[in-house]
Formats: structure tokens, sequence, C-alpha cells
């Protein structure tokens, strides 16, 4: 059994409060008590814990880790690279789950209370005022896969969307597509709709070039699969941008299961990169989201941070580039 | 900056420890006193100290998730549900990464340097001695997809792999397989070993079915790709059984990039019916881990354990049955 802080307060002979006191810098407790307190402790073997010690050095070495999208196959990677990159530093993630959640406020109540040292945001769907959240309460803040602004207000690590879009459409032209279709993730999502900022914009520089356009309500593999049976059902377009990898899967499953050939028939172009992406029974053709580099960027920033409070806000921007694989016509 | 409980005590003209017996369940404060507290508190935004009350209350709310394999999908829906499932209660997950962790045992020493109370082990590849770890150091345990066991040192809940084993090789001799294999997880693994022994000892009652097993290094799409690919080299089984899904999707892309057809040259069946078994482009036979129920019945075993700490320990089991996908004959 762990040895408590009132084993060593029956010990000493003290209150429970004495004990803490003697723990506690700057509390006031006698050099008399300190001193039985001190023995009774040695005798047992109690060491303060790294919580009790926290409320001395004003460190938990608890990291709030929080994010939105638990559906999507990319985060397994996501959380294995930033739990052992943060466990590696001797820093601890407290996983909050927002998937679903109506009031992600209370997430940054919460994460104070624990007195967390700082918070990763990792979700490209939360808005950029939730981390501005944590940084209006004091709370040092890094949102990864955040969207990319001129003038950040908290630190946000990831891609340009506009330019991940605008490069989806060279690519689909550039392979002789003349009838193309973003088909996004939820509306809301801020890299939805950079996404389809930088594809529409693009596809417009050519006018010969027909587009539309439909969103899917998830980041998931059965709301691409929806939307895609649906879009079936009129006359699709001959190569879609897909918003994200898993949709992308979801939508070649409903193209397949219709008994239409990719990329023949159809072609699809996913984005991130993930590790199902590679999979022979899938092999799509994608955008790379740099999210390894992102995560190690986010947690070195984040231990800057821990050193230098004072730091200004940085946005910090990663390269994408597509992966040929087999979803798409080959470029000419 | 955060505000602190010393603001909170200088805003409502009242002692620090007043404000924190306030927020202490069973200490003594007057109603006039707790009034000009919270009033004081709601006017800063304050919120009281969960590490710090719970030196008082002796509770942490914090709950070690421990996991070690972040690179099979299935863990994505494992952790979403039991980070859900622990918040809905105001549980809070210290995710710890075991992934190609060599020194388990430092993991029992870090979380109870943070005071957990309770540790849930979330693993069907980690030793039972693991759990017992926590056991031993006097802190609340369960191992989540653990070996079933007669006589239980630690609560484990699962399935009996033994008897998944068996109805694989049940199910594979029933639709007319008479050449059969086991692909295994790595030989370390309790899952692995006693589904290798169920397999075998069923088909050893059918001595005209012909049986050969291997094992892949990890429970991996690249480890299952890999052994399936050396098997393919020699002359390859009629069906086999993978051991779990992941296993069988690398196998079933080896299959599928040799040229040869899923079920008619070479049949596969997984175990735990994970999201992606389900998606057409996979389709995957499998057995079904009924995972959902195991993690529901794992969180409320964490809190009956929180209220009464003197229980014995459970072993939990829960039965399997075959999804009928499309990766083997269909039975007769």
């Amino acid at each position: 059994m762990a040895v408590t802080l009132k084993d060593v307060a029956e010990r000493a002979g003290v209150s429970r409060s004495a004990v803490s006191r003697t723990y506690t810098e700057g509390a006031s407790v006698s050099k008399h008590t300190r001193r039985k307190v001190e023995k009774a402790a040695n005798e047992l073997g109690y060491s303060p814990n790294a919580l009790a010690s926290s409320l001395t050095t004003g460190r938990t070495k608890l990291i709030g880790l929080v994010s939105n999208n638990f559906h999507n196959p990319i985060f397994l990677q996501v959380f294995d690279l930033f739990t052992k990159g943060l466990q590696d530093r001797g820093l601890r993630p407290l996983l909050v789950n927002l998937t679903d959640e109506v009031n992600p406020e209370n997430s940054v109540r919460m994460l104070r209370a624990y007195s967390v040292d700082a918070v990763i945001v990792a979700s490209s769907t939360l808005p950029e005022s939730f981390a501005e959240g944590f940084r209006d309460a004091g709370v040092p803040v890094v949102h990864s896969f955040g969207r990319h602004v001129a003038s950040p207000k908290v630190n946000v690590l990831g891609i340009n969307n506009i330019e991940a879009g605008r490069m989806a459409a060279q690519s689909l032209i550039a392979r002789g597509y003349d009838d193309v279709a973003f088909l996004g993730g939820p509306k809301s999502a801020t890299s939805t709709q950079d996404r389809y900022k930088g594809f529409v914009d693009e596809v417009a520089q050519h006018p010969q070039v027909k587009l539309s356009s439909s969103f899917a309500a998830d980041y998931t593999f059965d709301a691409g699969r929806a939307e895609m049976t649906r879009l079936l059902k009129a006359k699709p377009a001959q190569a879609y941008f897909c918003g994200d990898d898993v949709l992308s899967i979801g939508a070649l499953s409903a193209v397949q299961s219709a008994g239409l050939n990719v990329p023949d028939d159809i072609g699809l172009l996913g984005l991130n990169d993930m590790e199902m992406a590679r999979w022979e029974n899938i092999n799509l053709t994608t955008i790379h989201n740099p999210f390894r580099q992102i995560i190690a960027s986010s947690i070195e920033l984040i231990e800057s941070m821990l050193k230098d409070d004072t730091r200004y806000p940085e946005a910090r921007l990663f390269a994408c580039h597509i992966v040929e694989r087999g979803t798409l016509r080959p470029l000419p």
C-alpha cells in the first residue's frame, strides 16, 4: 500500500494540514512541526506525490490533449506520435475526447481544474476560438492541424488548406479531367472551408472544366460512402477531391459497390496519407499531410513555451505533396 | 494569468483556508462564508484545483489508461469508448503508450506518482503479471482484453481466446476446407497462444484436415502482409484463421497483390470485427469480439472498485460469434 499524507500525519502526531503545509512552498509551519513531519515521512518512506509537489513547483507535467474526431483512423497515428513524444520528455497526456461534444468550452474549465501545464488541441475541425479559450485562461496552448492565418492569436501548426485545395484542382486538371468535383467534410470545419476555396478558385481559372461540389456530414468512412452513394444516383463527375482519406475510402467503397471502376470510371484524390491509404486494398492517390513533422514541431513548441511563457504566437506552415497511387489517371 | 485561490480569498475578504474549505467535501465552513467565496469565484472565473482538492479527498479522478498497440486500428475505437465512458462519469484518462516499450514496469511507478485512482490495462498482449504490478502497489486495476483464467488475481474482462480459436477451426472445417492454417500474432501474446491452442486442438479432432501455422511479428497490417507474402512463395493453405482483423487485412492485401482471389483461391477469417472489417473494400468475415460490452463493463467495474476496495477479483467473460462477410466460402 502506498504511504499517504494521512499516515504521515498520524505517525508525526500532527494534523493532515500540517503535513500538507510542510510540503507547500511559502506555507506557514513551525520548525518543530516541520521536523516531526520530515522524521515521520522518512521513517515511512513517504515522498510527496507528483501532484502534491506540483502545488509547490507550479508544474504538473500534465498536458491536455484535446481532440474531436475519434472516428477518423488517422487519429490513432496522431495519438501514438503525441503520447510517445510527450512521454519521452517526461510529460503526461490527459486525453480529452470531444467527439460529438456540443459544449467544448467545458473542457477548458476541466483542464484548468487539473492544472495542466499546457494544452494541445489536435483538430482540423474545431474553430480557432476554441484554442483561444485556453490562451485567455492563461494556459499555454498549441493548435495542431489548425487553420493557417497571417496573424495568429495562438500557436497554430499545420498545412495551408487553401493551397492544398488548389494543388488538388491543378492535379486533376493536369490529368485531363474536365468534369471535377469537391466532396468535402463538414461545412463547419475550417479545413473543409479552406480546401473548398482553394479548389474552386483554381478550377475557375479553367473555364472549360465543369465543377460541382457537395459535403459529407463528417470526416468518416460512413459519411463518405453515404455521400458518394447519393452522388452516383445522378450523373457523377469524372474525378473527386475528397477532403480527406477516410472520406475517400468511403467514396471508393460506394463506387466499387456500384460496379464501377476506379480510376477508369471515377477518379478519387484524398488528403492526409494516413497508413491505410497505402494498403493494397485501398491504394489511394492522396495529398500527403506531413503530420509527423507537425506533431514533432508541436511538442517542441510546447517545451519552449513551458520554459518561456512570454513568446508571441507563431503560425508554422508545412508543405504538402501528392503521393501517386492507384485511384487517379496518371499524369501525362 | 490563471485565477488562484489567493485571488478569490482577497476578493471575498476571507482567509485562504476558508476558500479551501469551501471546495473540500465534508469540510466545515459557514453558509455566509461559502456564499461570499462562491460569489467571488464566479466573478473571477475561478474553478477549484482538482489536484489540490485531491490531497484532501484522496481522489484525483485520474484513471491510468495503459495500452501497447497504437498501430492496430481497433484501438482508436477502444480509446474512443474508454475516454467517453470515463468522461461521462467525471473521470479523466491519463493515457500511457507502451508500444515498443521494453520496461512497462516504469509505468507502474509513474502512474503511482500521479496518484491515479485506478488503472485500466487495455491490451491482449501484455502478460497478466503487468496488471498484477498495479494490484501489488495497492492501485485498483482492471485488465481489459486480458487472458481469461479460472482463478483471477486481478479483475480481467474479455473473451475466451481458446474458445475463439476452436470456433474458428470448426467454422473453416464446416465450410469444407481440408487444408487450414493459423496465421497468428506475436507468439509472446497470450491472445495468440490461446487462439492457437483452441485452433490446433479442434483441428486435431479431424484427422483428414491438414494443419499448418505461422506467426506474424505484430498485430499490424504490415506484419500480416509480410507473413502472407512469405507463405505464398510455398504452397499456401486453402484458408487461414488470422488471429485478428488487422493481420487479416494485411494478409488479404498480399493475396490480392499476388493476383489470387479471396475466397475462391484462399479464404481468410479475422477476429475483432473492428469498423474497417465491414468496409466494402475489405468485407472481412470475422469473429466478433464484443469490445463495446467489455469496455462498458470495465468502466462499471472500475466505478464499483472506487466505492469498495475490498472486492475480490473477477473474471468477466464475453461470448463471440462469427460475422459472415466475403472472405470465406459460405457455410453449406
